[in-house]
């Protein structure tokens, strides 16, 4: 049973808009095939490499086919804003390729399609999810689809369901695994089709004809909405500094963004952390200087933003977790053996390195619990679950205590901490999002329209109206790159991390020097749905920043 | 300097609703005086208890007066959003009664007044502000007016500033010290009049002519906002119990109205566990229980909101409170002469009562740390920084434990907490709050233009659409209880607590079984403030229920 209040009534007949594109038969284009590309990549990817980016053009051809889809769909991973409305777009689209066509989608993530456990997927269902947020239509799930028996598993299914396509909406590595999926699909001349979606809030995957993923847009507005208001407090109150982790698991897009959407006086950015080499140290020196010299013009108040991911960004951290996850690996029966928290800690102390050794027993008690407490079911340090927010909190805490004895800061110091992540992964999408996402719903029917297999649905020109965007399809195989994980080379979709050199970075780099020193906020506000289009359809700067500086090269 | 986004700039155009009582010259009609009341209260205020409330008349006759006033403001307290429009309502009225009229800004709560710090509030900072979130247009604090020096230093100024009245913007406390001001300057023959306004986001200043503080609808819709997105996290992931914390330093008003706009699995309503004695175990029980029904369900998620004041309203942590608080009173020193927190915690261990020693030991150590470490500068724990979501989700982890090997919970449990306080006191105003605070604060102008003193701004009929709202004042001296306070009986407003017999309490009371048992959550969504009326101008419930039963119980 779901209850809609007044706003959700008057959101769920939203009619997302469509690229022009697609709103006739939609016949496709075929760009050029590119002959160059990695030889290693495209060995393990013979059946799917060598295929072009397509496109679709909007004028009023007899469409490729018209018999009808048996589409399956998986939600995979960490919720996204919108995930619904893609489910909502390949449904209309593929009613709209045939009336007969219909979607089942698996419950709860590609487990679903391992056990061949789902539901089919009415106009009913359909209508009631249509502009909501969360992924709660079949559920997600975190199961990754990597070996050749997976792999055996999902065509069973596939072939038990009659499925002629298959939609995964996943981050990068959902992704990765559907290409291969795809390309095992087409090597043991499985007829069903695959094709990705690119889903996550991160805002990690990206570049190569991807522009954003979605839900980045959504969760960074939420967010910034938070910091806003929480800003408008420590102006208002004027004696708290606010500590705001922000999720993302590993890249700082959403810290960048929030950071360019609301004006804090502090962000760091992860990448620059390491970048630059920076110590806690180093980190918490900064912090502590901003707040002295904040203090000394009377405002003894501010706002900090921390990325989820900062810890395995600082080079000494990376180093203390790779250390503890080793070690505690090795000696896990010991460890486990004994029984109070400081023999633990004393434990681990004694068989670290010196340098990881001397950081961990500088750390503060809670903190240093954690990391020896809070492991994976590999037994890794969970460092999502690491607060950072309280860590950074403790550590300026004790500098500023020696800067108020050496008389460097006078003033009084009250932090409070705050992580936002929960709050904003299942917010309804924004218009940008519930557009988007409709339209990635409907580029995926379209390329299984046309029999393309192991493509993820592109969706570009984002910055100009949604009647003006392209909408296409690029192989997955060419976005892959070789990365060692556990001990051996694989092909993945990079995560694309914060460029220090990009556009965003450095707007935020420009002014980031006035933002500490004065306090020149921008409350956000909530995410608007009726207002001015100026107000609702807004995307985010780093969006924007990006498409401008393209343009910008393209006219040199 | 302060930077408006496109969202900021269009809310600022936003002209609030008055009541057509204020459109006009709105001649005054002063009720029949009630003789009765209390003779105690009576005898404390003999120059403003025999007022009669008075209200505002829409018919075109000439005005009061003429003159011009000089009015100075204070916002007193936390802040809670839409008091910047009461300034604003209160400039627009007084320029309106007199073009050379004038409002002075004191800086930083009651300080401002003691101290005679200002500012003139011309109307190019008025325009900057309108209805926008936070206190910070003159800042806000907690200091209190409450001796017979504060209040000659408070005339003081007022003479200095050639003031004809003060408007004083702020919860109980701030409004029965108004009330005591008022009185004091009548009896010395000062001319200034004092008005109060009625402000709390924790809904806790309300009755006697009083339907709402202003706040409470906009602080309450944003957490609410939050909390349903976290509940699309909890039936998408379908894996985290959130335990969320809700701001409201004694009543559970935030949390009750949280719980009708969102339907959470669980609310628990201090004022009833005060009322039925609960222990902390029968809470945590109680919690244990419904994670284990849900979990035989295959539901292994859920919501539970808590209100911020719960701990002091279970009896024996009100206790175990008490006692420590006079404990560490009688032995600060040899306390404060402990290194380590074990000996701290025995030592405190050691003087407590056999029943409170024994809660004490059981409590996780970082809650047992919060209550002796976290003190306010009057030595008292400090009770809203005790992290009573984690208290929680420590015991119900433990209770789970049992139950598991007792068999009767077979499921897994991952909890996550959270608090939200800071995310709503400053947010813009929703259109009821930026409505009805423009309205408190014209209301405010209008009584000292009729030279009353020692009322407080009262608008009426606030479930009706605002044009037909009543507005008026109220005396505060007929507010007053005598309570006891450090030992003596003083002059308060009573705070409004949750009462268990109110339709608001009811309401959940009749749902909460179906709430618990099935997720039957609502998304609430972020504020609108442009979309259709039913979306944009709905007020709290509690409001509406309130106003339902009243309406109900005069037709009988």
């Amino acid at each position: 049973m779901i209850n809609k209040n007044a706003l959700a009534t008057a959101r769920s007949s939203y009619k997302p808009k469509l690229p022009g594109v697609l709103c006739g038969n939609s016949p496709i284009r075929t760009s050029s095939l590119k002959q160059d590309g990695d030889t290693e990549i495209r060995a393990l990817f013979p059946m799917t490499y060598d295929m072009a980016p397509v496109t679709f053009e909007g004028d009023a051809q007899t469409p490729g086919t018209s018999s009808p889809l048996r589409i399956g769909v998986i939600l995979s991973g960490g919720p996204a804003p919108g995930g619904h409305n893609v489910i909502a777009g390949l449904f209309d689209a593929i009613k709209q390729i045939h009336s007969g066509s219909t979607v089942f989608g698996f419950l709860n993530g590609p487990d679903g399609l391992l056990k061949n456990k789902g539901i089919e997927l009415d106009a009913t269902t359909i209508d009631r999810f249509r502009n909501t947020g969360g992924f709660d239509i079949i559920g997600s799930g975190r199961t990754k689809l990597e070996s050749e028996e997976d792999f055996q598993k999902s065509l069973a299914t596939a072939s038990a369901q009659n499925l002629t396509g298959l939609v995964v909406i996943g981050g990068d590595d959902s992704n990765s695994n559907a290409s291969k999926l795809a390309e095992y699909a087409k090597a043991q001349g499985a007829s069903i089709c695959i094709v990705g979606v690119p889903k996550t809030i991160d805002g990690d995957l990206k570049g190569g004809g991807i522009e954003t993923s979605f839900g980045f847009d959504t969760a960074c507005k939420v967010y910034s909405s938070l910091i806003g208001n929480i800003q408008r407090d420590a102006i208002s109150a004027r004696k708290y500094w606010h500590f705001i982790k922000l999720m993302g698991r590993s890249a700082s897009h959403i810290a960048l963004e929030c950071a360019l959407q609301t004006q804090p006086n502090i962000t760091i950015i992860s990448e620059e952390v390491s970048s630059r080499k920076l110590t806690l140290r180093e980190i918490v020196d900064g912090i502590a200087d901003t707040i002295a010299y904040r203090a000394a013009n009377g405002e003894q108040f501010g706002s900090v933003l921390i990325p989820e991911g900062l810890i395995e960004f600082v080079p000494e951290m990376g180093n203390l977790i790779s250390e503890l996850n080793e070690l505690l690996a090795a000696h896990g029966e010991a460890f486990n053996g004994l029984s109070s928290l400081p023999q633990k800690r004393e434990f681990v102390s004694a068989k670290l390195s010196s340098p990881a050794a001397a950081l961990y027993r500088n750390l503060p008690d809670d903190i240093a619990n954690q990391l020896i407490l809070d492991r994976d079911p590999h037994g890794n340090v969970q460092v999502a679950r690491i607060d950072t927010q309280r860590l950074l909190i403790d550590l300026v805490e004790a500098q500023l205590k020696e800067m108020k004895a050496a008389g460097t800061f006078k003033g009084s110091f009250s932090p409070l901490p705050h992580y936002f992540g929960y709050e904003g992964r299942c917010a309804a999408p924004s218009n940008f999002d519930a557009d988007y996402t409709y339209t990635l719903g409907f580029t995926a029917a379209l390329l299984l329209r046309e029999r393309l297999t192991g493509y993820i649905a592109a969706v570009g020109g984002l910055t100009r109206p949604a009647s003006e965007w392209v909408a296409g399809g690029i192989p997955l195989a060419r976005m892959m790159n070789l990365e060692r994980r556990h001990g051996k080379m694989v092909p993945v979709i990079k995560k694309a991390l914060v460029e220090l050199d990009s556009p965003t970075f450095l707007e935020f780099a420009n002014n980031r020097d006035t933002w500490a020193k004065s306090s020149c906020y921008i409350f956000a506000g909530p995410i608007q749905y009726f207002g001015p289009s100026e107000v609702c359809d807004q995307t985010a700067y780093t969006l924007q920043l990006e498409h401008a500086a393209q343009a910008a090269h393209s006219l040199t």
